[in-house]
């Protein structure tokens, strides 16, 4: 991949513009509540429900947005991606739906659904041993084998413009309902999610705090957000939100992250399941773990919300059966 | 309760006004696709999530239209319901909601998650054993004690015309996203739900055929259309379709479907828990057995969907982690 120091940060009318490329292409996300999530967090609770969107999380509209903007002769050769599921996914199906090859790097412990999903849209899969292989490396090496670009899972403006469109929405149905949130909670990986909504919400609902939620075991954008510069974590990251297992912001992500972000919560595994238990129960919603991360730090009490209005993004639902009913068996419901 | 042989079948303009009442009070629930549902089922799928409704169940809207509608004086002193669990849900919500009091006659074997959310909402349980006793008789001579009214789950026109409702919002749903469907598939109990349905779609959306869906162990609504009268079963109803168990239709309900009804598809356990596994993988949404009789009956081909647009109502979501951990273990998924 190209260095990011010649990238900038989107502006907002790049997250319009990516919005007017995903009209009628990507799904419109409802912002549901409930009143038993609300009886519980004793809070006003409003959830963008990122897992209802096309492929099962936020990342089809980074990997449209992106792969709409590459020139024409560069995009019909087909494209690469890495990514641990969720983006995988995402830039298959764009790439199945504008008929152009792709190949996807996933690291071999990926969760199976996600994987048989991208082999689904017709993506030939490279697996790498995410333990001791470097990911970008290895797709890099796949992208000049094959003459196609690379499709950054985060660390681009065009994929970041896509994800803001999630901010987009959140304030234009914010407004139509009347409502003026205290906090927005994000679940972060790479930050690409993140960036893109503090950008969208910066200019279209401003002063509303937005907080990144991570695995503890990953907390590398709450540490490099306190450093003030990047922080890489020692060795790969475990947990059980594997959409969430960056272990350094991105360049191009932190630039925007520490200007914007308000202070961030870490997550730990029984908090992230029992989040999904919550969402099962009070939201009749399926998420992975990582999607959970944002709910996950409002019923920890790591992002204060009881008496306040806040929204918390689920940013996806891609998780196996096994490890479902591991969050159905999560300890400490009512 | 009073006989029904006085009451009419709601028109048009009464789910109209059922709309208007439950404006900013029900939630507008999405109309939601999936790739991987179409590509499964080699159909255009559109699912109407009511498990999103208020209370988790389409019921919400019926309750809140039918209380809404009652003589302020008879409405402050509370009200009586019977239910196996949803219709329940929604009169202890609208109860709360109006600050009237609500007792409820409920199944001792109706899903605890049902019952823990009734109380919840502050309303009185009066359990009663479904093999032995007759759930109307038990609550009339509860509403005869309190000297309050029932609000009816199904065989009254107020009622009907909050379910109706469901309909309209298809049917604009419809126009917005351009589509027109070949078909509508509706889980059916008492049959109230699909009547409403079925008579707003009948102005709103004419000439779309909309099918009952019932477990095959009560498939008392498919034998009544065949018969062109009403056919009770024999015995209580077993079936995982805990919101289902109906024995008979409804005399008011019946009256409507048996003019407009297309043919009915019955349901197996097996098909049910294999369409709420269905929901998961696909959709992200958490559906209870019943909410998922009109998705078993297209993955079933009990409805043929293949190649055609079909809309497919989720009329709830109210499950046990037990039961959704069964689901879960559905064989026959891919």
């Amino acid at each position: 991949m190209a260095g990011t120091a010649d990238l900038h940060p989107p502006d907002f009318e790049s997250i319009i513009d990516a919005a007017r490329l995903l009209r009628g292409v990507a799904a419109v996300t409802p912002l549901l509540r409930s009143d038993a999530l609300d009886a519980r967090l004793g809070a006003s609770v409003w959830v963008k429900a990122e897992c209802l969107q096309r492929t099962g999380s936020f990342k089809f509209r980074g990997a449209w947005t992106n792969i709409s903007r590459l020139p024409d002769a560069r995009r019909e050769r087909g494209v690469v991606a890495y990514s641990s599921g969720n983006h995988a996914q995402a830039v298959a199906a764009v790439a199945s739906l504008r008929n152009i090859p792709a190949t996807i790097a996933m690291p071999q412990d990926a969760p199976a659904i996600k994987r048989a999903r991208t082999e689904r849209w017709g993506a030939d899969v490279a697996p790498f041993d995410r333990e001791t292989a470097d990911r970008v490396g290895f797709a890099e090496a796949l992208a000049d084998d094959l003459d196609r670009p690379i499709v950054p899972p985060y660390d681009h403006p065009d994929t970041i413009a896509g994800q803001g469109t999630v901010g987009l929405e959140i304030a234009s149905q914010c407004r139509a309902l009347g409502i003026v949130p205290d906090a927005v909670v994000v679940p972060c990986g790479g930050g690409g999610l993140i960036a893109g909504i503090a950008t969208a919400l910066g200019t279209a609902m401003p002063g509303v705090p937005v907080h990144p939620c991570e695995p503890a075991t990953g907390d590398d954008t709450i540490r490099s957000l306190q450093a003030g510069r990047r922080i890489a974590l020692p060795g790969p990251v475990r947990s059980v939100c594997d959409a969430l297992l960056a272990d350094t912001p991105g360049a191009l992500t932190f630039e925007i992250n520490r200007r914007i972000l308000a202070s961030g919560a870490a997550i730990s595994d029984a908090e992230a399941l029992y989040a999904m238990r919550i969402a099962f129960e009070d939201l009749k919603l399926v998420l992975e773990p990582g999607g959970a991360a944002g709910l996950a730090a409002l019923a920890a009490d790591k992002v204060p919300c009881r008496g306040r209005t806040v929204i918390a993004v689920a940013s996806g639902g891609n998780v196996d059966a096994g490890m479902f009913a591991r969050a159905l068996n999560s300890p400490g419901t009512r």
